[in-house]
């Protein structure tokens, strides 16, 4: 086994060596551009961990690896045209770089590009690997859907959102630490004990993500901080905000996220102001606890040694303490 | 063997057993929508006729029909976005009906669920199909954004234009056909020469489209007709009446494509009448037998009886015998 920084140098220098763009360049260049914006490289690293866990190299996991981070981007390309969102990892997002039609097109490419890596599998691996590929990546589709839906109602409830982010984040996370047990075709109950592992961490890590959209360093969060305030998301923060406030103080929240502003400086600093008052903040980090929490038991079920369990509780715990 | 309009009903029965609608609905239904608007299925039953020809039931082969059509009507709900087309089939397009967002990520999810038919079949026959597939939807893809890339430039050549109607029409043809032959487990050789029978009539059939697009009858076409007019596009109508004219009339048609208005109906007329007083319009009927005659050619080399080859001849003759 390797520590995190390893994997993601590996996974880089794998990544490096593609040579994605070809013609015609308008579809590959974007490709090749956001594939290079960085990030953490999460996905993948937990895809080539996870392998290794399982008592394969990491170099035979690296095409599954690629796979997942070329879907990840592929879905951020195109949540990004449904969100408007004119920034990710603080550069410009495809659409705004180019325009509509590329981040559109693009996307698809990447999508069907990420099919393409688990040829290089042998059939029966192809179609294991392929087959949770799918059903992940509809889920991801789902998700994206009930969060479009999710926006202009305002009967969300708590169950219904963890749904959501659920399939909108946790599978793909679970399905990365999966698709390394697939590759290094360990039994089916060691594999499905990984996927729920992934799953939350997938949540807690997406909770986190919803508390540092409002709470989060401008200088290091990568996204624009309070976007989640601007769209009028019904994330986790607000839900339970609602849930906490007294009737005044929740018909004024409600009364912010349902409107749409030029400036948005005040809408973001009164929303923090009753996350943290009402305690929604604090619920926030005692969920994304829990949820970590599920995922460390998870581990102990798993019938691999201490010094692989205490790899894969350290990468749980490095995510969890992320500040940005 | 059975003919064309027995394939179409098997695949139609086949297509309404298959409850696409769930939960988030608004994911789904426009997915059933777009399936359920009509058209010829010519890709489809390409397919189940290919299996047949190979001395394999068509209904070892209707998911893998399936799997086409749905990728067939992917790219059309992402192409109407992209040429911003109000109409398809004669009905309001995804994007028009529901929105932008919707219209992107019922799309994605069509993609995700073209591979899952794949799914039905062992792991070799899964492999040989989501391989074949995931190279042919790259290709729709390249061929794509080369008709956006040519959009904009004035020095597109025919053979640009052949690659380019290649790529985003005739490969999926060609590979609708050899999944019926990948699925009849049918050898190397059959499938590729099936495979450019298909190649070759693609080729002819949009061609044919280009041409109907101008001169085709409104009531029974589907698309706007002109709409590659209006949209400047530089079909062979276009390339050839552009080499065909001498230089004041091909600087008449080149200023007439490079202007966007809102009434274009004298735009189109005086169009039609450059493509048929240049002889554009006769060079085009021509090309169209020429790829037809082609794909003919490529049916006397099948080890298949005369029969079948007939009935393929026969399939050709009638696509290409449309008026519409």
């Amino acid at each position: 086994m390797h520590d995190i920084s390893q994997y993601q140098d590996f996974f880089l220098s794998y990544l490096k060596n593609q040579n994605i763009t070809k013609e015609p360049k308008n579809l590959y260049e974007p490709i090749e551009y956001i594939l290079g914006l960085g990030g953490k490289r999460m996905r993948p690293v937990l895809t080539l961990m996870a392998a290794e866990v399982f008592d394969t190299n990491y170099k035979i996991a690296l095409p599954a690896a690629m796979a997942v981070e070329v879907f990840h981007n592929f879905s951020l390309v195109h949540d990004d045209i449904m969100d408007d969102a004119p920034l990710r990892r603080g550069k410009e997002t495809v659409h705004e770089k180019w325009n509509l039609n590329t981040g559109i097109l693009s996307g698809d490419a990447m999508l069907i590009l990420a099919y393409q890596y688990f040829e290089q599998y042998e059939p029966t691996v192809f179609r294991d690997l392929a087959k949770l590929f799918s059903k992940t990546a509809l889920e991801v589709c789902e998700g994206q859907q009930w969060d479009v839906d999710f926006e202009i109602r305002s009967d969300v409830t708590i169950p219904e959102y963890l749904k959501m982010i659920e399939y909108k984040t946790a599978v793909l996370v679970a399905a990365a630490m999966k698709m390394g047990a697939i590759v290094a075709k360990t039994s089916e109950k060691e594999a499905d004990l990984i996927y729920n592992f992934g799953l939350n961490l997938g949540l807690a890590f997406q909770l986190q993500d919803d508390y540092l959209d409002a709470f989060g360093d401008p200088k290091t969060f990568g996204k624009q901080v309070g976007g989640d305030i601007i769209e009028n998301k019904k994330t986790y923060l607000y839900l339970k905000a609602m849930e906490f406030s007294a009737t005044e103080k929740a018909a004024e929240l409600q009364k912010l996220f349902s409107e749409r502003l030029e400036d948005n400086t005040d809408k973001i600093e009164i929303a923090k102001v009753i996350f943290n008052e009402s305690g929604a903040s604090e619920a926030t980090q005692k969920a994304i606890e829990t949820y970590t929490f599920k995922a460390f038991e998870t581990l102990e079920k798993m019938a691999i040694n201490a010094q692989k369990k205490n790899i894969l509780k350290a990468f749980g715990e490095n995510l969890m303490g992320r500040k940005v």
